[in-house]
């Protein structure tokens, strides 16, 4: 029995009752079941749940630990977060975030023109909009409107050009205007002066220099009242809690530098994001090494020791965790179509009277092999069987001597493992070989694109089955038609899959952990699209499946790329007329067959019977 | 003066003509004139323009290398190809592809239900049409479909349960049948048996057992006959020619192998893709160490030989190159928003009465620099830098103070650079450091995804000013707020750009070969969609603009992600309406500009005056 690591990432949301992955949340339900109540519905193919419950657990988490810093510290700043939108911005996700974060007047971050007015539509009232990224003209107009309209909102200025973009704008617009936030450039983000990303060679931020122009400016445009807020973002998904400390003490360094020259406004400091999740199923992978307790404390008690030294306010503390909130609330689930066992047995051989003398040599070391020439043999049988493979590319054996090769070597490595055990290095680099390919209904660039792009781990584990003993390691292949479409395990971190006839019982994966950045950053690698969503919400009793929101038909992705669809179906249309090949009831039953096809998502449904 | 590497990555299809980039077709037009027409046009952010000629000369030169290889080595199988859809499916680039490729029969690759749809549309009648990848009843379906209609298809078999399931559906369909491929996996292209990635372990193909199993299933069920191709491919972007050697003669012996077993309408070999595109704008980066005319070559050699070795039938080549065709066709045009100058000067100084020991210090190292104690000042500067950014941490030095600081070090790293020449290592890595940033408004993430996922570079040059000295060592910073989406260079590769005044002049960046898989691969991020696109057709007089897609909305943009944009669209009405802070005539103004905003797409404009 394997619990696949749901101790180190499950953070008590999920657990494994009576064999079966179960939310840990009233009843329990088993997701299993919410996944066969959706396809005895009809939906088919990989399917991403969302589960509301946990958005709401994060955003308590975050306050809760926050304000309990505050009292424990006697802290006078204030707590605020806002969610970055770039980390998931469909609809099911955020309709529910706002719902959640209305009682702790959780606010919305935006980065591009689309998020902000996003945000002004969804944004909680009088819950905090900032604006980080670079800005046009364009962008700091829609920032003016959003004051206009009542929004509580802050644009993060990136660099000097956009403070004069604003001191412009400010001639043409009405009374109300945007506060004004300045991102620093901190130096002690990185290792050295020179570091990059985050130190002083990060994407983002006004170096000290650039800051005093900034005060300046703001002082000469009698803008300064509007200045409210510095800006850092040490980058996403920080594992340890060291830089974060060194930055917050500089950054409160610089807020009372500020505040000296006059910024009198200047009230909060935000951190950014960078509260990390842990995505490893295996104890030796763990990624963070703080809890979100220690995160809290170390920011609050900072800051307030920079207050107290420079004898100046506690600032308001300010948050733009995104990844945090997001990550655990959705998983993917996704059935095995398919098991690519290369089950070499004796009765596949087939064997000549005269085979080639190695074949006969591979033969007798497969008999003969016990464990004192168990690893010898393993060796010899590899090195015939490349002797085979060259000898048939230069023609001198056949097809069946091949097979017969292959089989024999497989035959012999299986039987030393048996013998041996999988102590022996040798043997687990072969078993590594030996890994089953489980081919599953997803694709990996557009369901976990970090992987291809960033080989971020997610965890996986079968929905079912968990009281058995899987036996399997395994490998997973995406069902793209591309190489990159698998994710492989090493013979440290196996993951051991269950040896299950997928032509019997369908076979489900989970995937976790999928909810921030996925969903935005999937690729349409094949034309695979977006999977099906479901909202689950579960109360006292049971669960509801709500706001079911099926994958894009093959016409709507066509249509996407900007087909006329139209004049695709026109063209299959008449192909199917003018066909000398099928009469005319046949004709018609064809293009009902393709009527329904181009009507349907794109994603495999069975293989096999 | 530059050529950005044209030489390299540019086949000829450019040059550059009085400090322009154009098109080296007719009377070579200038990139930049197509550019400022659209811009003259309305048409804003990053532009990408498809060069429908340099798919007929890619489509061209693949049949005439090969062609001409088949006459020289009087070889009797004939050559196929088939173009596959994954690598591009957007109709700006198929539609002129499948118009250039009916002269030669040019056919289309499938790897998912939504490819083959499109291919049973698009492609040419009686051109050939392949679909590999996994598949699904549904998929085999579709596939019996296309034959029905008078589609030359084969269908390539990944394992053998996908034989099984066409045994099972040929029962149900009428008489037209797709020929059967069958995916061989070759041991020849990885290193050694063991080898991952196109070898034993690839994610495709039988093995020689399962290879002889399905020739079996086939003879049971009277399909024999239907099986008529064997099919391997060894990976994208093949680099080296060697493996694809080895490859050849591998599968010309399964080849005869199966033929001797029966297989009498086995008639071709499918190479798959993989033939390279040469990317770098760097001598000594080059990626590609083959030219297509030795691809041909070698490949009609070696099946040529095998096939005269065994007394057997020249096979019919058939090859799925995508990569080598699509890429050169779309080049990213996008312009620079902001150079992120730090220009530290000597006026910036704001010196005390009384400095910090450690600024005098560093005054003095500014001002007593000299060719023999350059080197050793600037480390001095550097540890003066970096104590003093501790003692601002500490709270004993203040904001001017550590203003200073970053001046003066700048200030010394740049005349040291000045007196030394850039010939030391030490100042080469500094160099590094005071790389301009040149901000570009598009997104990596959408338009050139394999630039963060597998770190491929594009070659990258402005479109004009080429007949001046480039004299800044850039960064290019993408609009993102990801601070992966920066393109950096190498001091020993550096790109250099111009020193341009972005609020006098704007300055394009052109971003070549861009025209395989980045489309279809674009992520979402931030919400920056696929950009505005463009057709150029260029005849002998001069060149034509033609099907302009603009890029989506905001609210079209929103809407994919399933938003009700009629519940946005009315949120925000009615929050306007509501605010208490703009009069009656305000509001009308804001719902107005709203409205503008929401249905333009979401890209940068401007940024500064």
């Amino acid at each position: 029995m394997m619990d696949y690591g749901i101790d180190i990432w499950g953070d008590e949301n999920f657990v494994i009752k009576n064999g079966k992955v179960c939310v840990n949340y009233e009843k329990k339900p088993a997701i299993i079941d919410m996944v066969k109540d959706l396809r005895n519905d009809g939906y088919r193919g990989p399917l991403l749940l969302r589960f509301p419950h946990l958005i709401k657990k994060q955003i308590e988490n975050i306050y809760g630990h926050f304000n309990k810093a505050r009292k424990e510290f006697n802290y006078k700043g204030k707590f605020n977060a806002v969610y970055p939108l770039k980390v998931n911005q469909y609809p099911g996700f955020v309709k529910n975030l706002v719902k959640f974060g209305k009682d702790y007047n959780y606010g919305l971050e935006a980065g591009s023109k689309a998020e902000l007015l996003l945000a002004m539509a969804y944004n909680n009232e009088n819950a905090p909009i900032t604006v980080n990224g670079f800005k046009d003209r364009e962008l700091i107009n829609i920032g003016f409107i959003a004051a206009e309209m009542g929004h509580n909102i802050t644009l993060t200025i990136e660099g000097l050009n956009e403070l004069e973009a604003i001191i412009d704008i400010v001639k043409e617009r009405f009374k109300p205007k945007p506060n004004i936030g300045l991102r620093v450039r901190l130096h002690s983000a990185g290792v050295g002066v020179w570091a990059k990303s985050g130190g002083i060679n990060s994407k983002f931020g006004l170096t000290s220099t650039e800051l005093i122009e900034a005060v300046n400016l703001l002082k000469e445009n009698k803008l300064l009242e509007q200045f409210t807020m510095i800006h850092f973002h040490l980058g996403s998904q920080i594992t340890e809690i060291h830089p974060l400390k060194k930055a917050l003490n500089e950054a409160g360094n610089i807020y009372t530098e500020l505040r000296k020259m006059g910024a009198k406004n200047l009230k909060a400091i935000n951190l950014g994001g960078g509260l990390a999740v842990e995505y490893s199923q295996f104890k030796n992978e763990k990624s963070r090494n703080y809890t979100l307790k220690e995160y809290a404390n170390d920011v609050v008690f900072i800051l307030k020791n920079v207050a107290e030294q420079k004898s100046d306010l506690e600032p308001d503390i300010f948050i733009e965790s995104g990844r945090f909130v997001a990550a655990n609330h959705a998983v993917l689930v996704a059935p095995v179509l398919e098991l690519f066992s290369q089950e070499y047995t004796e009765s596949k051989l087939l064997l000549k009277k005269d085979n080639p003398k190695l074949i006969d040599e591979l033969y007798d070391l497969y008999k003969s092999l016990k464990p004192s020439n168990a690893l010898e043999y393993l060796h010899d049988s590899i090195d015939h069987l490349e002797s085979i493979l060259t000898l048939f590319d230069l023609g001198y054996v056949d097809l069946k001597d091949r097979s017969n090769a292959e089989i024999l070597t497989h035959l012999i490595a299986k039987k030393a493992i048996l013998i041996l055990g999988d102590q022996q290095a040798d043997l687990l680099a072969i078993q590594d070989e030996v890994q089953e390919r489980y081919l599953v209904n997803f694709s990996l660039f557009q369901s976990i694109p970090d992987f291809w792009g960033l080989k971020q781990g997610f965890p996986i584990m079968p929905l079912n089955h968990l009281d058995e003993k899987p036996t399997r390691s395994a490998s997973i292949w995406d069902i793209t038609c591309d190489s990159d479409g698998e994710i492989s395990y090493s013979k440290n971190n196996p993951l051991f899959l269950h040896d299950i006839d997928v032509e019997e019982e369908t076979y489900f994966l989970g995937f976790f952990l999928v909810g921030a950045y996925q969903e935005v950053l999937g690729m349409k690698h094949n034309l695979f699209i977006h999977p099906t969503e479901a909202t689950i919400n579960i109360n006292e009793k049971n669960y509801q499946i709500e706001n079911i929101i099926e994958a894009q038909s093959i016409l709507d992705t066509l249509e996407d790329l900007d087909y006329d669809i139209h004049e695709v179906m026109d063209i299959l249309n008449e192909r199917i007329s003018n066909s000398k090949l099928v009469d005319e009831k046949q004709k018609k039953h064809i293009l009902g067959e393709i009527y329904l096809f181009l009507n349907d998502n794109g994603y495999l449904k069975s293989i096999g019977v």
